[in-house]
């Protein structure tokens, strides 16, 4: 065996070694570890800030592209902004510990769940290291032991912040060896990670789509990676017109680059003469391209300010991730449903209407992680929905759907108390 | 492609569409289906049976065991049981449609989780035709769709089972389609079922050892299998010595032949010598075959009745399915949890204490799907949890742990209601 695979599999077997005691870790010594997170992050800005440093002048001069560098560098605001998040992750309640569905049998067994961390949590990202950090805490809040293999590109910042890490859990009294780093940037220690299916409970990849992928197709564990987001918002003709353009703008414009924006607009013939010149107005002014099916054109067409573009068909069921929507008239809520089925990726999906009838069969009919009525897709979010912070957003069906939090790292035990029952 | 293939193909695309409308099919609906399948099992007796005669007749020719041939074999008094199971679980609360988590955020958005179907599950099983029901009436009772695939063996048995179920089912208004049957048995077609990842959200396997692993490690969806199970009774030195022998040999002795039956047991140095001959005595009786470590010998050596081998390092950690049980002697709660720990597949553990502190430890800490506190680990069933029924036992940990009843066939969307909130 190389050296490296030697360090992962012992890195490994420390990780799974101390999961056994986080399992039953008390809430106190969890918040603490964070909140020594908290305060280590802005105590060794200096130290942390020169390894950053290092890694994005050696980026530079590889000539990354400025995006990529961006996600790459940190300065104090953002340290100061991701140690407060560290303080909010200590602030949810700890999901560890809670009993379920707890009740007594005819024979006076008493059964219940128990929910219990999973285990180890193993986290494959690429350049931006605040990740390190992320995906750290929120394991250490839901009692995982975890095993950071953070991108080459940012080596020296992931590898200072996982030091802070170790050293602030370990002074709050979490077990050594529950937060491990992998310095060792070769591909073929990731090749060997993914095969650990005996240690490792789960799996986060965190960066692009290619890595997602590779992550996904390769791993001999359950994985949990953020899926396309092909998100559509249907305008009933029951629609309060005004909501529905303040939503529509929202859900394209705020930040159309993330998987919750909106793809698609569909719009009900019975309302769209009225709204789509409404919306379409809107967006020109934010510079939204739209690529039109044929009756949507019929009437934007006397607006030549737009950026009208007839839709072929692959427009439909894509992710644009970009100032694009495809825009579609249609005749019904089953046309709308339908398409949607066809075409949705189950990530987000709203309904704008004013009637109960639409909305609940939209929000019963719809199958995705997130169904709307009468709000913006971009609030599928961790954070939006409550949870604090989130490893990623699942568009798989098992386990967990859309955002995952704390709770969302843990699974349940059966426990079982009895006085001497036996099986007839 | 070849014809058999484009029939699983359409099938499926049939089971997906029919799902749709499967994840809002009413209660009464779904319980009528059960009550459907129920009475025609009755009334078709004398069609089924036939086809099973087929089955038993070819497989007696071809050689098959006679262990195998019980359990192809159907009766009426088999049929009855088959279709009084049925109503057992027509009788379960309906888990859909249950919301839960559900709030409101402080910009007025109400949000929560809907208990809704997996989708389409697909299952793949050998020679018990009662399986084509069971599986049938447990993904109707939680809303999904279904494809079975049974063995060859048993092939017009299962065809004739599921044609009734679904007519059934379409009698009480179950979707068309909602129930697949495929009647090739050729493995290259089952080799493409395991890759239909995009329809079929959740595979289970039933059946040998071998069937199992080869669809673990080949599907492309996630799979719900059945684990080994490697069961510890570890007799604390504080237990009771009359639960302990009663617990320990209805664990090993009432049916050794399936995974929740006791595989080690573990006694207390102090308490070995009280113990051990009693428990050993009754295993005896029963033709138990004991492994023991030396510490164990040295304590049952003067009875020369007993089955005594001493221990190889291959007993520990054996799931046996037989009448052998490993023994050994601890000399604390901690060396039984270490072994547990090195030696159990997560399965079903339990302790025999009636201290209040090793309880306490030992549920906290031993890491298995089912942990017990006084009781025969022979309880790690659906049936016997009050779940009704089960698809299978899990030893995995993602998404559901144990007996998996209709409960863990279901998953959950985010449903939110808005009032025209965007985000800011």
């Amino acid at each position: 065996m190389k050296p490296a695979i030697e360090e992962l599999e012992a890195k490994a077997k420390a990780a799974k070694a101390a999961s056994r005691r986080m399992a039953y870790l008390s809430t106190e010594a969890k918040n603490k570890a964070l909140h020594n997170v908290s305060s280590d992050l802005l105590a060794k800005k200096d130290e942390i800030l020169a390894a950053n440093r290092i890694d994005y002048k050696e980026a530079e001069a590889s000539g990354m592209s400025a995006a990529m560098l961006d996600r790459l560098m940190l300065n104090s605001s953002r340290l100061e902004s991701i140690a407060q998040d560290v303080l909010a992750v200590a602030a949810l309640p700890d999901p560890v510990g809670e009993v379920f569905d707890m009740r007594t049998l005819p024979n006076g067994l008493q059964i219940g769940r128990k929910r219990v961390p999973l285990g180890v949590i193993g986290a494959i990202y690429e350049s931006r290291p605040n990740v390190t950090i992320d995906i750290s805490v929120l394991c250490l809040k839901s009692g995982n032991a975890i095993i950071l293999r953070g991108g080459k590109e940012a080596i020296n910042s992931n590898s200072a912040l996982a030091r802070i890490v170790q050293d602030a859990s370990v002074r709050a009294g979490v077990p050594d060896g529950a937060v491990q780093f992998i310095e060792n940037t070769d591909r073929t220690v990731v090749n060997h990670l993914l095969k650990m299916g005996d240690i490792i409970d789960l799996l986060i990849p965190r960066g692009g789509a290619e890595l997602i992928r590779f992550v996904s197709e390769n791993a001999a564990m359950p994985v949990v990676a953020g899926g396309v987001g092909v998100c559509h918002t249907y305008v009933d003709k029951s629609a309060d017109v005004n909501k529905a353009v303040a939503i529509a703008f929202n859900a394209k414009v705020q930040r159309p680059t993330v998987c919750n924006a909106l793809d698609t607009l569909l719009v009900h013939a019975d309302i769209a003469q009225r709204y789509l010149p409404l919306v379409t107005a809107e967006w020109a002014k934010a510079g939204v391209e739209m690529h039109c099916d044929q009756r949507a054109l019929a009437i934007l067409k006397s607006a030549p300010s737009l950026k009208l573009i007839p839709a072929k068909d692959e427009d439909w069921g894509k992710e644009f991730l970009s100032l694009v929507a495809a825009v579609k008239v249609v005749d019904s809520l089953d046309e709308a449903l339908e398409h949607i089925e066809r075409y949705g990726s189950g990530h987000s999906e709203a309904i704008i209407t004013e009637e109960y009838q639409p909305a609940m069969r939209f929000l019963n009919e719809v199958d995705a992680a997130c169904v709307y009525v009468n709000a913006s897709t971009r609030f599928t979010d961790g954070g939006q929905f409550g949870l604090g912070a989130e490893v990623g957003i699942s568009t798989q069906k098992f386990h967990a759907r859309g955002p995952l939090g704390v709770k969302e790292l843990t699974t349940y035990k059966w426990i079982i108390f009895g006085s001497g029952q036996v099986r007839s």
